[in-house]
């Protein structure tokens, strides 16, 4: 038999995790990354899946303050650090605690709990094979529609071209880097940062499991696919 | 005790469904608005939420031509007549059905079938006390970005006036007769026909559960819902 180069094999990839958010969505007071979801946090079910992916090396979480040592204990195969007050300041602080040795870094939430490992793998190989900014994207089945102030329909939106985005969000360490230091205002996602710094963001299929767990409907909904035993 | 009066007594609203589509994404040979939910037809269950809507006096329902009369049996409180070969020509043909004391006239997916009755009521106020075309709208919670042909980004939407738009789209009879004679390329939504003449389409706040049922996952969160008591 001959040897084949799996390149995917390569544990080159860290997976950044921000999870220092209140979500007053999710009712409660605990940090919402830390809401239970089929026994377990919706953070720790999360990771776990990241680290199915066979080239993910390292998980670093960013986690409240006052929680590093809860959320070590919670998911031990993490590097965890503070976070901060913002999503974007979390981002960048674990950012900062990724050895160099990783060379393509993905942004993940922890309330998209349920996405499949090979989602992970597709946006990892996508940047390892030369795409310096990678995301999910799923087609728009909603028909949409432009408001006006006061709630009057402005215009129905051609949808033909517009994706909803989803993470893993996949990343050239310097590219990542660069933009985090470039940002003035405040992103909901990291790849329009990217955006603004002028680099082309690819897009890869999204996986409907890679929905974000933000409201009690949303609980159920996972709940449900975890019982009809359809996640990986 | 004295007597108030209740304009939302006045059943002066008919409820059009077109339901003649083959559904190509739910799998299966049935007619989508077939498909069974909880016991029960997504058609049946649909309507049954309907009919709950205290000033709905009709449903009408556009069925495939050679299913008339098994879906008058299926659905005996409606009346049924035969669609067209499309989405718009089976609105048409149902609207052709409507006696002309409805002034009020609602579209209705049959595939969100589960809708609140308490949406439905609540187009139908809209347009009762003076709104000529109504469609319930929720916020979109992705971000969203547009891509070129080739799958890259070419930017990130604003999406604070962007809506995800559901059914039932509430008209005045006259206007949605006008936009139906006018249209000559075919549209998602009636709303978006009746944008065409010139018409100021209002919006109410949608409903998480007016989701449309197309894919096996939708089933299973719909199901999922039925049985966490969550539906009206």
């Amino acid at each position: 038999m001959t040897a084949t180069f799996q390149p995917h094999l390569r544990q080159d990839v860290a997976v950044v995790v921000p999870a220092a958010g209140a979500g007053a969505r999710l009712g409660g007071g605990t940090p919402k990354a830390l809401r239970p979801l089929g026994g377990e946090s919706l953070l720790s079910r999360c990771c776990r899946n990241v680290a199915q992916a066979p080239s993910v090396g390292l998980i670093v979480i960013a986690a409240p303050g006052d929680s590093v040592e809860f959320v070590s204990k919670l998911v031990p195969s993490a590097l965890v650090v503070a976070g901060g007050a913002t999503r974007q300041e979390s981002v960048a602080a674990a950012l900062a605690a990724v050895p160099a040795e990783f060379e393509i870094i993905l942004v993940h939430d922890a309330a998209r709990a349920l996405t499949p490992p090979s989602l992970i793998e597709a946006v990892a190989a996508a940047v390892r094979n030369g795409q310096e900014a990678v995301i999910p994207a799923l087609p728009v089945v909603d028909t949409i529609k432009r408001v006006d102030a006061r709630g009057q329909v402005a215009a129905t939106v051609d949808r033909a071209q517009l994706r909803a985005v989803q993470t893993p969000q996949g990343f050239r360490r310097g590219l990542l880097i660069k933009a985090h230091a470039a940002a003035v205002d405040s992103h909901t996602d990291d790849a329009g940062m990217v955006e603004q710094l002028g680099a082309t963001v690819h897009t890869v299929p999204g996986h409907p499991h890679a929905f974000k767990i933000t409201t009690p409907l949303d609980l159920v909904i996972a709940e449900a696919l975890l019982e009809a035993g359809l996640c990986e």
